[in-house]
């Protein structure tokens, strides 16, 4: 394949949901506001701010609509909300975010696991979903959660894959989510992956959502730039973790993703040095160490 | 440039050496020797269990004949030594090592910093050590250290790095290596290097020698891997450091690189389960986190 590096790629931070979610330390709204505004500080425009999820099921969440209630006004910046069900939409809603994020496993285990549903009945409800938030005028970003691999099942047919990119896609999404939740896609399987979604997916962008639980992260976003992605999920440190594995790390981190696409002349507008003024400020807060490396150099 | 991975790829563990030179707690002569065992036990045939540079500049191997004395006796194990000069050479082979790895810094602020001496004079030591060593019955591989950045002067010029590897390849050199000594390199670098050192190597392997200082590493390596490198450095645990810069990482961990090697069909060999306990018990012996990230899972 030709390289063919986009000139710009925009970076989503997830570190406020994805990163935070998991921390036993529960972070007050007003410092989940604070890091908020310094993510935007950064050069970042487009943040997921929380989840609409059971408070039980994730107590560090409980307090989505207090956080919504409290973003910073800025048209600039785009902030969206995980809703995985009618029930989280409609709250997502009603706390005035104007764009969701939602989607399936690919794994049948992990569907009845989380959503005690089959895929089936999971592409069911995203149908439901996806009308609906666009009736309310939200923009709906949706994919296929576990789409290089399963913990539980192991390896995820691509074909599986495809099909519910092209029942996504044929729902209207505004964008397409390919997601490697447990950080078991290798380099080799990115591009296979991709060289089939792209095409298909045409001008609906295709976002990459990477965990570096087995420390594959960065050289699959590569992978995925040579291909042409030009939106990733990124968390501050490389906060997060995996609620079905102790030690596990976990989104590929912000500031170690724009020193890559620093270094290759990929714009992003984001300013190293501030994610990784953050990311120390994190780990004092939250007393660990984050697995991010440029945070300790920036 | 289409993708022609090899089909098997030689580790070398260098956990050793360039892990633990840098660690502050002393490991004991017993343990090294432990280690080394553990690390022939998970698979690996070619280990960096010490260096001979003065005891007073890296006190945690000024151990080194003493662990040369008690490494374990297996014809089909190489194990080698870092030298720098010939003094160190000496050391090597009275200590009864068959095998030396040297090199000189693309960088003349880290040259003279290092050996006082500028590139032009440690090539013409290079020349002194190659001859010396083949004298005396031993391999030699030796390269460029900081061939992609160096943290004093930034960027290298290729040109640089590739005149010193034709002068390398001049000295009949058995292997030539590239280092990026600083983490500074990326994938691209990486692909544009290896694209016109490669060619020039010919029959003589390349083995690389990367940092995971910025998280780049395993991109790296991917990339490399691509262009046909078939040998590589690794350290248990991604165990390592840098002198000059705090809470900078090591080199690419073992588990890490043989997970991805694994999953990519390429064989190594090595057995992750065994590196990863390796990496397990020496977080619990050096009393902090390893960087990689398999060690937790395996």
């Amino acid at each position: 394949m030709i390289s063919t590096f986009p000139k710009s790629v925009t970076l989503i931070e997830v570190g406020p949901r994805d990163g935070l979610q998991t921390q036993e330390k529960y972070v007050p709204v007003d410092q989940k506001i604070a890091l908020i505004e310094r993510t935007i500080a950064a050069g970042i425009k487009r943040i997921q701010v929380t989840s609409f999820v059971h408070p039980r099921l994730v107590p560090q969440m409980a307090d989505a609509e207090a956080v919504c209630a409290r973003l910073p006004k800025q048209d600039d910046v785009q902030f969206n909300g995980l809703v995985l069900n009618e029930r989280g939409l409609d709250r997502a809603h009603k706390a005035g975010l104007q764009h969701i994020d939602t989607g399936v496993p690919a794994s049948e285990t992990l569907s009845q696991k989380n959503a005690n549903s089959s895929i089936a009945e999971g592409m069911q409800r995203m149908r439901v979903i996806v009308e609906r938030a666009h009736a309310y005028g939200m923009s709906v970003r949706a994919g296929v959660q576990t789409a290089f691999g399963c913990v539980y099942e192991g390896a995820i047919p691509q074909e599986r894959v495809v099909a519910m990119c092209e029942q996504f896609l044929a729902m209207g999404v505004d964008e397409l989510t390919l997601a490697d939740s447990a950080g078991l896609g290798n380099p080799l399987q990115m591009k296979q992956m991709l060289q089939t979604v792209l095409p298909l997916a045409g001008d609906v962008p295709v976002v990459l959502h990477l965990h570096d639980t087995r420390g594959m992260g960065i050289a699959n976003m590569y992978v995925a730039l040579e291909c042409g992605v030009r939106h990733f999920d990124t968390s501050f440190g490389g906060l997060g973790g995996c609620p079905f594995i102790e030690g596990a790390k976990g989104n590929i981190a912000t500031e170690d993703s724009v020193y890559m696409l620093d270094q290759l002349g990929i714009e992003t507008g984001v300013d190293i040095a501030q994610v990784g003024a953050i990311s120390r400020d994190l780990e004092t807060f939250l007393g660990k160490e984050l697995p991010a490396k440029l945070h300790h150099l920036a």
